[in-house]
């Protein structure tokens, strides 16, 4: 496998992209605001061990320029999943796999919808990369991402993906149930990424700072375990005190979500709070903070972009 | 009972404060940014039955100069009343009635405090008043008030000043539960003043327009029908599904607070959001939805003054 397409040239699929190329994979880039800079600048990276570029990455608008590859990364918003209809078939041969590292619930069955459950893997990445400019991505600390395939446990297939992120540097582990990782990272990103923007624009040290906001923040916490609960994943308080614990150590944070809404970028409200609270409630859990949150920020996102 | 003196010069005060000295009682106003212009032109009024000018009223900056009267009425926000201990005792003569005309719960207890609780009365505005410039109240529709007794039913006391008012020309009525009153008054405003800042700052005909928006102000409204039935109040949902129903025809209407917010001014985050979760809070009765908003609203609050 070292055929590979990425889906989107944002933090994600860029940084990913290049440490793969730089490995010596085939890396093929879909790419639209960043496609000109990257096609005369080469795409660069600063990662912890260093700064590097990618001189002349494959990069091109359409899917069919890349063609059919063995793997397929999607590394875009899922706002933007209504085009993988038309953006995934013409990667695909007979083995493609499609992996995507996208955020909250429901994007492999986005995916698998255009290209089939079986073809279908996901992931999660903990990291706080940043594109701070078209061409430059930047990523401050060595993050790792936990991949598995989509309703079934850890395959060959999976560990050979594994071993290609690993072989490119990556820390990677494959898990057997992604949907419960998928639970438990939101238990941090349902109530940092969203109290950030609801509570005016402010950093995640400031939440904690303030004791309404904080408690908020871990009754949200408890309210993902709830919804996790009714879907049959058993996550423990303990998780959700350890990440609690683990916030006050990254300072003045700006969750991805908190840039995105102060860039005027479109928010991921369907898949981090919309989807979990839809999830929860069809299986007998209302979630009532989590439902609220979700509420007013659709509404502010339907007053995005603007400038702040 | 016609020596009278008005806390407050914003909108409130400056409407009945304007309305009463038009009918002849000696009124006086306490007034901090608005001095200097309404002695220069007078306090001007526009009513829905004309526009009329009070041209010397009696006003100072401190209580020291008003002297003793028959009756306070303390109309300024509930964030000022931190200074009623040194503003109301020189208003006070064996006899004086102190009515609070502020929004919220707790401003009678606030006042009792300081003058006991047998010269405290309290009292709800419904009306859309503003103060748009210093010295210029404007009030486009006839309004109505409701007074009561602290802790008390109706006593001859109470109808002289809803004799007072209406004397005036102010539709007033008397209550024997006042407590139970703002309870009622809480449960538009609990939504209605806090989704629509909340939400990004917009009008309530945008907070209905929205579905999730609209249903989360219903919950709401049955949170603080929760919270006054945890202290004894007995509030049909009839009455939570009127308050939703007289919305729509008010069509882009901003709440007080969210003219507060707007205007960079102080927020009334604990009178109309947090003594009520505190109190329920006391009585046994969770409210996750209001407690939340009272959260948000604090941490927002506390952001402001800015430029919107």
């Amino acid at each position: 496998m070292n055929t590979i397409a990425i889906i989107g040239s944002g933090a994600i699929g860029g940084f990913y992209g290049a440490m793969l190329a730089r490995a010596g994979n085939d890396v093929r880039f879909l790419m639209r605001s960043d496609l000109a800079t990257v096609r005369a600048n080469g795409l660069r990276v600063r990662a912890p061990f260093g700064e590097f570029r990618i001189e002349r990455p494959t990069a091109a608008a359409t899917t069919e320029e890349l063609g059919p590859v063995d793997l397929v990364i999607v590394a875009w918003k899922t706002t933007a999943n209504r085009e993988l209809p038309r953006v995934l078939p013409p990667l695909l041969h007979e083995r493609t796999a499609v992996l995507t590292l996208q955020n909250g619930l429901g994007a492999e069955e986005e995916v698998a919808d255009v290209v089939g459950a079986e073809r279908t893997l996901g992931g999660l990445c903990f990291v706080g990369i940043n594109r701070t400019e078209p061409g430059l991505i930047v990523n401050p600390v060595e993050g790792a991402i936990t991949v598995g395939e989509f309703g079934r446990p850890a395959s060959e297939r999976l560990r050979e993906i594994v071993a290609l992120f690993q072989a490119a540097g990556i820390k990677a582990r494959a898990t057997d149930n992604l949907a419960e990782e998928r639970w438990k990272k939101l238990v941090w990103n349902v109530p940092f990424n969203g109290v950030t923007i609801a509570a005016g624009g402010i950093t995640t040290d400031r939440v904690l700072a303030d004791e309404g906001l904080r408690r908020l923040s871990r009754e949200l916490m408890t309210e993902v375990l709830q919804g996790a609960a009714a879907l049959g994943f058993t996550i423990p308080e303990s998780y959700a005190d350890f990440q609690m614990a683990r916030t006050p150590p990254l300072g003045a944070y700006k969750p991805s979500s908190l840039l995105d809404w102060q860039a005027g970028r479109e928010l991921e409200v369907e898949s981090i709070w919309g989807e979990p609270v839809r999830r929860a409630a069809a299986a007998g859990r209302a979630l009532p903070r989590m439902e609220m949150l979700y509420f007013l920020l659709r509404a502010l996102a339907a007053q995005n972009p603007r400038q702040r």
